[in-house]
């Protein structure tokens, strides 16, 4: 397939280095910020425009734009009649219709930077479709990309990028939170290495509701309003995360 | 040294048999629950009893109760002018005061379960005392159980738990979440291992500030309210916990 990228960000940049090794071509990447357009199609061997106007010719268009954006590009004239998907875990297939009778979503479950290649193989690819002859192709297209393919609908799609905002962004804040905890304490946050060694093979290789500890579990106020004493003099929104984590474990184990 | 272990939980297991291996003798495990004192003993090869009333003669007296019992423990009769140590992250050195002029606190920086056996050799252990000459003692135990032995006084020990806090309870609590979410939807937990994985490694390799993504890092409301409206048919702690979060993301990333 002849393939034009839309969108230049985090997951276009990795999802079309991914398509490179397919044998599928990439012939252009069209991109708001001419300077990014520029730089991905260099990496990509292709064409690139900043103007949606100036699309190319090609049997697919991956729309990999912020998910606000989505449903202009796919109403874009240029894009009438043509194969298009797009990439979020949250916006419903329905945004494309209307311009197109042909269209799908490929929703990578990962989370990327732009800077760090991740290679697809092993990732979790979702894909969902207007009819079975274009489930079929998106799906071919995704299996060239990696072994673990799946059909889900859009109301799947959401609570699974749900569930990854839980288990990558929250977790990230967390440990940015204890990280800034012990720099304003001046502790050597290495300190904490062995202990979140063990958190994370625990999560990995037990169940974390049947392994949960901490003043909270253990109905432990005294500590806990001790906590928060200690956060509200350092930071609000600390403090809030601290109340509102606390009172959810101390809910669930009642 | 000869040694009793008063309290018989997650710490006092792990500390117990971790001195059991240094050649320093424990002789007596006193806990309120008759049985667990009973079942901790056994695996000491010591004595035990569920009155502190019945406390044997020995050097050290190490006090691993839950916090809120500590205060009494250490001004029973039977202890005064004993060397009395406890092991909170969260309790002031303070309360052992009064009834011995000799007393401390050990307090390894790690979770616990009662059934896991945790080597102590490399954790990181933070020693406090009354006086240098009983400092000397409890750095001189703790090095013989770790390499890595630390002189923090009480409020520098209840910035590091608070932290622990966040880095093992609340992580641990998102994946619970993550999981209860996942199965609600009838979505294999399995199919996250990638980005658990991904999310783990990144965090422990990278610095989590600047690695942070997600809706509310590009402060992508309409993903956000999609989100906590899809939570509120389901949890109200999980939806409060999301948008907590989610502020907190959105107002450091201004």
């Amino acid at each position: 397939m002849k393939i034009v990228i839309i969108g230049s960000g985090n997951l276009a940049t990795n999802l079309s280095l991914n398509i490179l090794k397919t044998g599928h071509k990439i012939v252009q990447v069209i991109s708001r910020t001419a300077e990014n357009a520029e730089k991905l199609a260099k990496q990509l061997n292709c064409s690139h425009s900043n103007d949606i106007g100036q699309v190319q010719e090609a049997d697919l268009y991956i729309i990999a734009t912020n998910d606000d954006a989505i449903k202009t590009v796919a109403h874009h004239k240029q894009l009438t009649n043509k194969l298009i998907v797009h990439t979020s875990g949250t916006t419903n297939i329905d945004v494309l219709s209307g311009n197109s009778d042909k269209f799908g979503v490929i929703y990578p479950l990962q989370t990327f930077k732009k800077d760090v290649f991740v290679s697809f193989s092993e990732l979790p690819i979702f894909v969902e479709a207007s009819d079975p002859t274009t489930l079929e192709k998106l799906v071919n297209l995704s299996k060239s990309l990696s072994t673990n393919v799946y059909n889900y609908n859009s109301s799947q799609r959401l609570s699974l990028h749900l569930i990854a905002v839980f288990v990558n962004n929250f977790t990230n804040h967390i440990f940015h939170i204890s990280q800034k905890i012990a720099e304003q304490q001046n502790i050597d946050f290495e300190i904490f290495t062995p202990l979140i060694e063990t958190t994370f093979e625990k999560i990995i290789n037990s169940n974390p509701t049947e392994i949960q500890t901490g003043p909270a579990r253990r109905k432990d106020y005294q500590i806990i309003n001790k906590h928060l004493e200690f956060l509200k003099e350092s930071n609000d929104s600390y403090e809030k995360i601290y109340e509102t984590l606390s009172k959810s474990i101390d809910k669930y184990y009642n």
